[in-house]
């Protein structure tokens, strides 16, 4: 931890302005660097740097046109999860190419062009690598990337920043085997560090703030030399999933499974 | 936010030592505000304390004597969500009393003396509040208070922070009506912050570090006058929840009834 006495630790997470309008194509790297500088934060050893991965998106080209939002989240939906129709029209929770559990697929239409939607990065790991690379590459430090989108959860209401990419930071901490004081395994298991470093990050970036990036600095810890740390670790979605399909989905195939089962279980030889 | 300019927007959290260990009838807000004092931390208007929920059980002495771990899950659960057997055991995630839906109604045998569980406090928002009227009290100053968790998510790895109880921040950032440069409403609506603010102080507290408090100085926009701001209002559970059972559960429920439904059909009348 940076400039703390011995019974304090501490981290500062602050987002920063001066970052154009992303078009695609734009070499990202350079411009949060150049937004570093200019900012006078510039970048230490072992800060974090945390990405809505919007902007990602729009430098990597994944803003398409799309007639009809809908059409593009059924583009972008590997496995549907659990639809529920309101008065607003249909929310869908599904499983997207990212192995993200999310409404909507990550498909955004807000901040684009009518007519126009963004997606999310194809493989947000590697966005994040190629943006760790650069940035260590021009600030010759040891820095971490993170990308960061906003999802719902089960169970509460509200969004969080959770992080869909990352290189260079762990995305867990595990305490696996660590004792407490009196000597018993701790019940938590994994800590998910890179979620609650993408939702510290969204305190101060907010979602209409101008600000996409926010750097955390005394966090060298998570900070790791290799820039192999995937936030798709992060994900859990198959068959071992206890949520893999909705209440009401699953009641109506357990239903319609059970009910065929009935039929012929009385059905004459 | 403090100390920025006008390009930058920083927030900073600090846990902070000097908290004895907590027994029965402690009086937290004198012993927090001593820590916040011996560590020249202090508090400033518009501070948040994010405090772990299991030194606010201690001094409300919701260690009990459980010869059985399992037994005081049940005792703690309202409804049981899902369940799943393991070779180290069998895994419920249930809604307890708090409306948290929680893996093990968050009854805790970490850090605490053999034979003996701690129990969540018995009203989150009312321990927070009692708190916050402590500190405010003590320090003439505006203050917030959020009681923290630890809490498993439906479709990722690893454990966040969450809050649990809130008295005098707001829980979350309401961004309906909203529009973003385009002139379109923000898709999402509503930022859990409370949550976001739990999961950035777990980043400096952890989990076995002896700093079970962290200050967050920087937010002051959350920090409310009234203290009725209630975590319990993040909770989302009941008929409408789109994952109030699980998956493997809602399947044979589903198979149960339509298997019934199937035999009827076919029984001569």
């Amino acid at each position: 931890m940076t400039d703390a006495p011995a019974n304090l630790r501490s981290i500062t997470v602050t987002a920063f302005g001066g970052l154009p309008e992303i078009e695609e194509g734009a070499d990202l790297a350079s411009l949060i660097g150049d937004a570093l500088e200019a900012s006078g934060l510039g970048a230490a050893e072992g800060d974090i740097l945390v990405v809505t991965s919007k902007i990602v998106s729009k430098a990597e080209g994944r803003r398409v046109a799309a007639a009809d939002r809908e059409d593009a989240i059924t583009a972008e939906t590997v496995r549907v999860v659990a639809t529920r129709t309101h008065p607003g029209g249909v929310t869908r929770i599904v499983e997207n190419r990212q192995g993200l559990v999310q409404a909507a697929a990550g498909v955004d239409a807000s901040n684009t062009p009518d007519g126009t939607v963004l997606l999310l990065p194809v493989d947000p790991d590697a966005s994040a690598r190629a943006l760790a690379e650069g940035l260590r590459a021009r600030f010759g430090v040891r820095v971490g990337v993170l990308l960061s989108d906003t999802l719902g959860r089960a169970w509460r209401e509200g969004q969080t920043d959770l992080a869909i990419g990352a290189a260079g930071v762990r995305v867990t901490d595990d305490l696996r085997g660590t004792t407490d004081s009196f000597g018993h395994e701790l019940m938590v298991t994994q800590s998910a560090i890179a979620d609650e470093l993408a939702s510290a990050a969204d305190l101060v970036k907010g979602k209409a703030s101008g600000m996409p990036v926010a750097l955390v600095r005394g966090y060298a810890e998570a900070v790791t030399e290799t820039l192999d740390t995937p936030a798709r670790a992060l994900t859990r979605t198959g068959p071992t999933d206890m949520f893999r399909l909705g209440t009401d989905e699953a009641l109506a195939e357990g239903y319609a499974a059970g009910y065929a089962a009935g039929l012929a279980a009385t059905r004459p030889e």
